[in-house]
């Protein structure tokens, strides 16, 4: 590695500038060298992702395993000697699976049975489930162009894929998720009595991926189901061979009374007199069949690890550094609002915060949402990352349960870690703790602890 | 992606610089995103690993695997239609496993089986076995320091960890290779009887890691094998307790005649009146329990698809582009040796030859050998690169299939993706398709092709 920072410093030749900036330069290189050494050499991160994940498992709000993963991440923030640590109450939307779902295409005496799982705040079919012949649509226009006649009483199958050639997998999500999201609604408004999604992921697989939708208001209540690419794949062709093809689907899911809940916050003091607040943060809630290791499990051991290591290098920030566990992304966001609210309630200033929440995977760099003059600044400091592969800085978001802040005025970073995978995995029952690296995910850690000493020591202004 | 190649214009204010140089890159880049496209939106190299790795399986240089292999590789390109596909003839070692390896550790009556796997090119122990106490040392000094007393009738143990905290994981690999490759020798002039290995990987697991070792000329020739990370922990930690533990290890590998194989070459050919050539090449032979799906069937394929793109649109060289599957770069490197003894001994020019042979993971860059010029050329498509995430263009070496052709002043460039996982797979028997990500595995076969094109175009002088 000293190879490498010497290399860098070589490198940039406008450390000549003042001996200050080269001093300064000297130190924070230094200074980060050892915060990745920490992590690599040293790190505790993957173990905590192990327990919350394989002991712990699936942490939908308002579930045993939610509240199990309140107490054991608090645990280790008290065990890592964090100077506080406390539990912020959040009410959260308690959305439950019930008996796990059936679904199978019909095709004539064919029956073919497929692997589904209902959308994130759907209802349940009948007890009976539904059967009805299929419509099959890429998108919104096509289905408002069938007109209601053609819909009725149908279930409305989208199949529009994630666009393959978009370089970044998140741009491919956001260009197929109103499917998910607003499918089920715009299918009942044409009068479908059932909505099925071909799951959100760039691989052909048998997995279905979940994920939350919502009911427009004042359209029809109607259950709605991912089913695997495979299974959307098969249906599309029989389709296409067999108009008529049926589909059964059977799903118990409902919506509870919201819940009691909590984001959890460990702390490391700044030494200002009147400190602002710098966060790492993730979300500890994760859909119910998933152990959630990149969603986003990896996102809160990587917030705790980073305060962590700058801890235990002794560093003495000057604003106080928090790692926050927020609950309930997935499904309700109300995590990251309430954080916001007690923030903006408690007059808790914050200078910024970056959420890790794109996977455990090898990073890149960070997303910045902040004014041009804040952008610049952060960019400055691009030479200290560079060494560790860390080159996109500035491109892409913050992070949803960071967003509240916003309005705050504090800056918004997002660790942008390789997106190539994340899709395989994402609200899916095979995003479990096998599939973390445990080096990839370490680099992510100390990128995020490196960019807290830099937003400390410098500021954003 | 249009999106990304429009801010790339916008941010490389030297494209002003004539319009000339504006225009060819607007005709590159709108090409390298044709390149992207095609990799990932139509792909073929998935499909082709699938076969290599889940049907035909391991390779190992003289073994019925490879030998199906090249017939594989062969049809796969005259099926693309390549323009040329022959064989050529080199002679490879010949070295076989034979049965299963045992080995376990005995500590009074508690007896613990370990995994264990031959190192490639170790003779077998005795029919019944070695059984020995056991030598612990971290490194050559340590193991001469001891003396020959100490080490007489033992089992030397190399078990010095690779550095985790190397960024680059190839760099503690290349500081750790020496115990594996040149650890029997070492301790067959101390006296030892047979010599055993920490695997190398960055990993704590249980699977054992093998890869070739040489014994120095008038060495005595002991047995050697690798045991798991979690076994050499372990059988470190029963040492401290109880110095005089043993080992036993019984393997049954031998080494025969050389034998007959190939190397598998297939051509775009070049419009030039002389062309030269170009080679995008992998290494065929994997080891004999491995899949080789990392290592290295992702560099094979992905130099198939480099070609077999350029020629899909429509790309008319002035070189003749080559892909090469290399024979025996496990244990002798024949193939890579008959391939530069061919080109000097038929006057092929090679202007340039680019290996994938790290792995299939997120392409990062490439690294070159050649001439100050030629480097400085090569980095001045880095703006080209740099949409796809391509940044560190120039640091790291070519490969080892491709070395021999340096002394003919071919330019030798290595596809540099993320190695962060490579050791959690080399040379073992998790190295399967199943750990290759389709996108990733595209994204590298388009960056080659991409720097294929380039060389093409614009030569390296």
């Amino acid at each position: 590695m000293k190879k490498r920072i010497l290399a860098s410093l070589l490198c940039y030749p406008f450390l000549t500038h003042s001996v200050r900036a080269q001093t300064d330069y000297q130190t924070d290189s230094v200074f980060i060298s050892k915060i990745f050494n920490t992590a690599l050499g040293d790190g505790k991160c993957y173990e905590v992702l192990r327990h919350l994940t394989t002991e712990i498992g699936s942490r939908l709000s308002g579930s045993p395993g939610a509240a199990k993963a309140v107490e054991y991440t608090r645990d280790v923030m008290k065990e890592q000697k964090f100077d506080n640590v406390f539990l912020q109450n959040v009410m959260v939307p308690h959305w439950v699976r019930g008996a796990k779902e059936q679904g199978y295409i019909l095709n004539g005496k064919l029956k073919i049975n497929v692997p589904i799982a209902a959308l994130g705040g759907s209802v349940a079919t009948p007890k009976e489930g539904i059967k009805a012949q299929v419509i099959e649509v890429k998108n919104f226009q096509e289905l408002r162009a069938l007109g209601a006649d053609k819909v009725k009483g149908k279930i409305v199958f989208f199949n529009r894929p994630m666009d393959p050639t978009k370089l970044s997998t998140f741009e491919a999500y956001g260009a197929a998720g109103d499917q998910r999201r607003a499918g089920p609604s715009e299918a009942g408004q044409m009068g479908a009595v059932g909505c099925i999604v071909r799951s959100l992921t760039t691989r052909l697989d048998d997995v279905a991926h979940t994920g939350s939708m919502r009911y427009a208001s004042g359209a029809p209540i109607i259950p709605a189901a991912a089913i695997s690419t495979n299974a959307a794949e098969l249906l599309s062709k029989m389709l296409k061979e067999k108009p008529g093809t049926e589909f059964y689907f059977k799903q118990n899911c409902e919506t509870l009374p919201d819940a009691p809940s909590h984001n959890v916050i460990g702390e490391l003091k700044g030494s200002k007199t009147s400190p602002q607040y710098i966060v790492a943060g993730g979300h500890l809630d994760s859909w119910d069949f998933a152990q959630g290791a990149h969603d986003d499990g990896s996102g809160c051991v990587q917030s705790i690890e980073a305060v962590r290591i700058l801890s235990v290098l002794g560093y003495k920030p000057n604003n106080t550094l928090r790692a926050v566990m927020y609950m309930n992304e997935e499904n309700g966001l109300k995590g990251g609002i309430a954080y916001a609210d007690s923030a903006k309630s408690k007059n808790e200033k914050h200078l910024a915060a970056i959420e890790s929440d794109r996977g455990g995977f090898i990073p890149l760099g960070f997303g910045i949402i902040g004014t041009p003059a804040q952008k610049s600044k952060i960019k400055s400091w691009s030479n200290l990352f560079a060494p560790y592969g860390l080159h996109e800085i500035g491109p892409g978001g913050g992070g949803a349960d960071i967003g509240p802040l916003g309005p705050q005025g504090t800056v918004l970073l997002g660790l942008v870690p390789d997106s190539q995978r994340y899709f395989d995995y994402h609200h899916a029952s095979n995003d479990t703790f096998d599939k973390i690296s445990k080096r990839e995910l370490e680099l992510g850690a100390a990128s995020m602890a490196s960019m807290m000493y830099l937003l400390d020591k410098y500021g954003v202004e």
